[in-house]
């Protein structure tokens, strides 16, 4: 009996007319979809971006991967959400896995395709390259995100400030992931910096409820969900004549 | 008379169904679609793309961008092809222009989006997110590119061995774009920090004619083409388990 394949599908940043043409049709194929759960019941951002293109009789898993860092709650989650795909793909049905952003970029997706290789090698799994959010963040902003001899760090949810100095040191264009919880800290090293002024807040990108916050010199504080971006380009003022 | 909006379209690495669905639509509403030409009057990458999706009354501009450093032969091409788009602008026609990878990364949209701007403050500009070749390359080869904490680098064309260097020093994940040049310097500091079989070498991604090396030691010399872009993750025998 052959397996069912598992697919991680890229769906964008949050405008459903971002996802690919591949990741669609590859979505619309799986006699089954997983995403992400939602947190207190609502839908997944994943599960929103999807949902008018999803068939009635497609048979729909909503997976919990909680916001923790403990190893052991991490990894007995990653198992129960393993278990719940892998009776399908037992069967030979094939499993798409909806993923907001793409699909190797601190993705969800990575923990649940590596328990279940590693609990079944023989799996084949298929990814698909969607649009990620730094990307998005840069055509919302209508501005190159590099050009020329520019580098480019990106950096994940940030708990220590020596990273965001190391990589102004070091890169052109800084990225910060998931800014919120650290965001005061950040502002300070921008305005010791000088940059207040060349960042970019993003929220909740490409969705009906984007929020952009520039020049940040007018936000020392804020309040900002899950989804929060910035970008940062120290030569703004050099090159980014748009 | 209102001008035509011109429109920034990511049509991503090379397979035409890596484009997204808002940026087809795009492509397939204006009246005029312009796109970099190729070399010795051969189709250009995002032409090929793009080209089963064109109908035959769109117009299509093919605009010269030479490969040079030189900034005044640079200026002047900007500046002609500005010339071969803007009459269409101003009389109300939109314009597409399509876009290898993403709009925002190392696109030479932005020169063409800057000229013309410049020229014409009023026009309205519109950029289409996509694929960039990073994310594609780590998803055909079925690796998390980032995951956790790990921190990514990304070097455009490296001329100056002291980046790669600084970048290997501060981020797990390191992208070098367009290695083609420098692939035997790269390959001496991969060797000398032990890293040749943590290193992926991708040419011409998700088209026909992709090429994948790996491990690289068994590579220390390569003939490259210019669309050849390596991924390296230090981290990877810790956590890539795919």
């Amino acid at each position: 009996m052959t397996f069912g394949i598992l697919h991680g599908v890229s769906v964008g940043p949050g405008d459903p007319e971002l996802i690919t043409l591949k990741g669609l049709k590859i979505l619309q194929s799986c006699p089954v979809v997983a995403f992400p759960a939602g947190l207190q019941g609502r839908s997944g951002v994943a599960e929103q971006i999807i949902n008018s293109y999803l068939k009635p009789e497609q048979i729909r898993l909503s997976l919990k991967f909680p916001y923790v860092q403990k190893e052991e709650i991490l990894e007995q989650a990653w198992q129960e959400a393993a278990a719940e795909v892998w009776p399908y793909l037992e069967k030979g049905m094939d499993v798409a896995f909806a993923c907001e952003g793409d699909i190797s970029f601190y993705s969800t997706f990575t923990y649940l395709a590596q328990t279940l290789k590693s609990n079944h090698p023989q799996l084949g799994i298929n990814y698909i390259a969607g649009v990620s959010s730094p990307f998005a963040g840069a055509s919302t902003l209508g501005l190159p995100l590099t050009c020329q001899e520019e580098k480019l760090a990106i950096l994940p949810a940030l708990y220590c400030p020596e990273e965001l100095e190391k990589a102004l040191d070091w890169a052109e264009v800084v990225v910060l992931m998931k800014v919120r919880l650290v965001y005061g800290q950040v502002w300070k090293i921008l305005a010791k910096r000088g940059l207040l002024d060349q960042a970019w807040l993003l929220e909740k990108i490409s969705t009906a409820e984007e929020k952009i916050y520039h020049p940040l010199s007018h936000y020392p504080q804020l309040s900002l969900s899950y989804f929060s971006l910035m970008l940062i380009k120290q030569n703004q003022n050099k090159i980014g004549r748009i």
